[in-house]
């Protein structure tokens, strides 16, 4: 299939995106103009691309892809579904002024304001949804010096008082997590019956979106062996298996708990589509384990779907042209998924210009 | 090569080592009977097997394996190297009153009355290491009320008194760990400075019993991220660290604290041998996504190697002949090299008949 040629009928029809493009010092911009090259993802969303012109060309020289993008103002621009992806050009950083493999504060700026103005395209419901290339958070941090995470700065932007979660995807299997960037031995005090369950809902919500009818979730238990029947840890029996009951009678299907040494490869064999963990590393040592710089990152719980691939900025190959745009086709493809459904099934959300 | 062709030369210089006959009810017959007839295996060790003479030919029936062993009277036999294995007969179970698949009394009796008598053997300075097929820890707790895990039981029956500690070892790497069958939420409380350099002198220790002459061991933080410069938690920064750089100070190949979500991935890309995990769970999620159930557990601490496969009883594929014995093989492949390292650089076993 030739760039630009998807059929008339279907060009309307398409979720529309905002694309961030995330931090110059590494391979975002290569990453944001391969994503614009390739005719299956300009059929699965239309795209309205947000950065710098001169930025995003640089990129397309990098990645040795053509541009055909429809380059507009800030102050001049549709986000209605169209032939060709829009560029909003913010102008807000030369490539002159990049160092490659590093995080500056103008880097920084940049990837926050490109982030920014998406964020607010999808507030006022002109997108459905958003992808972002890697962000660096050093950088973010130079800019935004109360940048925790992509979390926090949403919430801050757009004053949103809801829980988000962060999910881990890959093709295979999703990772959902009851508790996240907090010490260890601060896990079990923060493990209860309302948060495991909540988790399950937004989990199930979430798969939901992204196309599975019927959820299954498999629940990682907290200690060894999962307790071995209370002889290491009482959470399962007090926390755990009450909120998988529960889960349970309110119809979701949901099993556990289970050891977490063996959760995943359960799952994968008895077809589970997610893992809800304990803690941090329960899901992120078997994920990355799995390959997971190969998969997706998906904020959860918003009223749009929030997708980024799950590696980082790779400073250290920055400028060569060899970054793999996998993860970022995958991040789109999810993303669009749940932005079509969202549109379709509950109307949340619908593309309305100004 | 044919069985028992190893040359005569060699026969004297083998290690001796004790193959335990495990749990009656799962597979660990057919795997004693597939050890024995593996030239490789004879070649690198001289067996000492200890069970029921019944129960190894209905063992070598079901692998249809044939046997070429010395079967002796328990008040009768040698331990010093010969051209066939050793079988020292207890004529201790029928397999008539073996229910297979199941749990039982009479099987646990099998399993510790023979792990016993060679612990003694062993303890004895008349094999320089242990082997032992599967147990399955219900039976044994029905013979052996007090049964933890092989360490408690081991502590027991030789009174001994020495830290112990269970390793997990893939051909690639090996675990261990500073923290093991506790609740998560007490696992802080439990890690020292000592702790951790107690466990790098004792795995360094394996290791080069192993054959590694330098072993490089990389250490994992406890928190996510490894507290990210005590955001998440100050263990790292506490206790971890100044371990690490006291454990570097006394000439140990050590580095870290290494973020747990990826330790074992950088080990096997930057070379070490080893890595150490501050809990269960962070080092068992890691080995079972690369396959631990076709590793070695190795108990390091005595003064003769102990090694089983990683493997358990199998209960579902017993008596069809169709269980793995690769996992068995590298169990006595690292317990026979490490015996002969043993009597060779340290003598602190050596193979004297009563």
């Amino acid at each position: 299939m030739a760039k630009g040629d998807a059929a008339a009928t279907t060009v309307a029809t398409r979720p529309v995106l905002a694309l961030v493009m995330g931090d110059p010092g590494g391979i975002s911009a290569e990453l944001t103009a391969k994503i614009l090259s390739l005719p299956e993802l300009r059929s699965a969303a239309h795209f309205v691309v947000i950065g710098d012109r001169r930025m995003l060309e640089e990129g397309a020289a990098v990645a040795a892809v053509d541009l055909d993008v429809d380059y507009r103002r800030s102050d001049d621009f549709s986000t209605e579904p169209a032939l060709r992806p829009v560029f909003v050009d913010l102008a807000n950083l030369d490539p002159a002024d990049v160092t490659r493999g590093e995080a500056t504060l103008a880097g920084g700026r940049f990837a926050t304001e490109n982030f920014r103005f998406a964020l607010h395209l999808a507030d006022e419901g002109r997108v459905a949804g958003i992808c972002f290339t890697p962000f660096n958070k050093k950088a973010m941090r130079y800019a935004y010096p109360g940048y925790d995470d992509e979390i926090r700065f949403v919430s801050d932007v757009l004053s949103f008082k809801g829980k988000m979660r962060e999910f881990n995807v890959l093709e295979k299997i999703w990772n959902a997590r009851v508790t996240s960037h907090i010490p260890l031995k601060a896990v079990a005090d923060h493990l209860s019956q309302d948060a495991i369950l909540a988790e399950v809902e937004l989990t199930s919500e979430c798969l939901r979106l992204a196309g599975i009818d019927t959820p299954k979730i498999a629940v990682a238990g907290l200690n060894p062996h999962a307790g071995d029947g209370g002889s290491f840890g009482m959470e399962e029996i007090d926390i755990i298996e009450p909120a998988v009951a529960r889960a349970k009678s309110e119809g979701y299907a949901v099993d556990g708990p289970f050891p977490a040494d063996t959760v995943f490869l359960r799952a994968l064999k008895e077809g589970f589509h997610a893992v809800l963990t304990m803690y941090h590393d329960q899901g992120q040592i078997a994920m990355k384990m799995m390959g997971f710089d190969k998969g997706v990152t998906m904020m959860g719980g918003l009223p749009f779907p929030l997708c980024t691939p799950a590696h980082g900025t790779a400073y250290d190959i920055a400028g060569r042209g060899v970054a793999d745009v996998g993860a970022s086709r995958e991040a789109v493809l999810l993303a669009a998924r749940m932005a079509a459904r969202q549109n379709n099934q509950q109307g949340i959300l619908h593309n309305t210009d100004k």
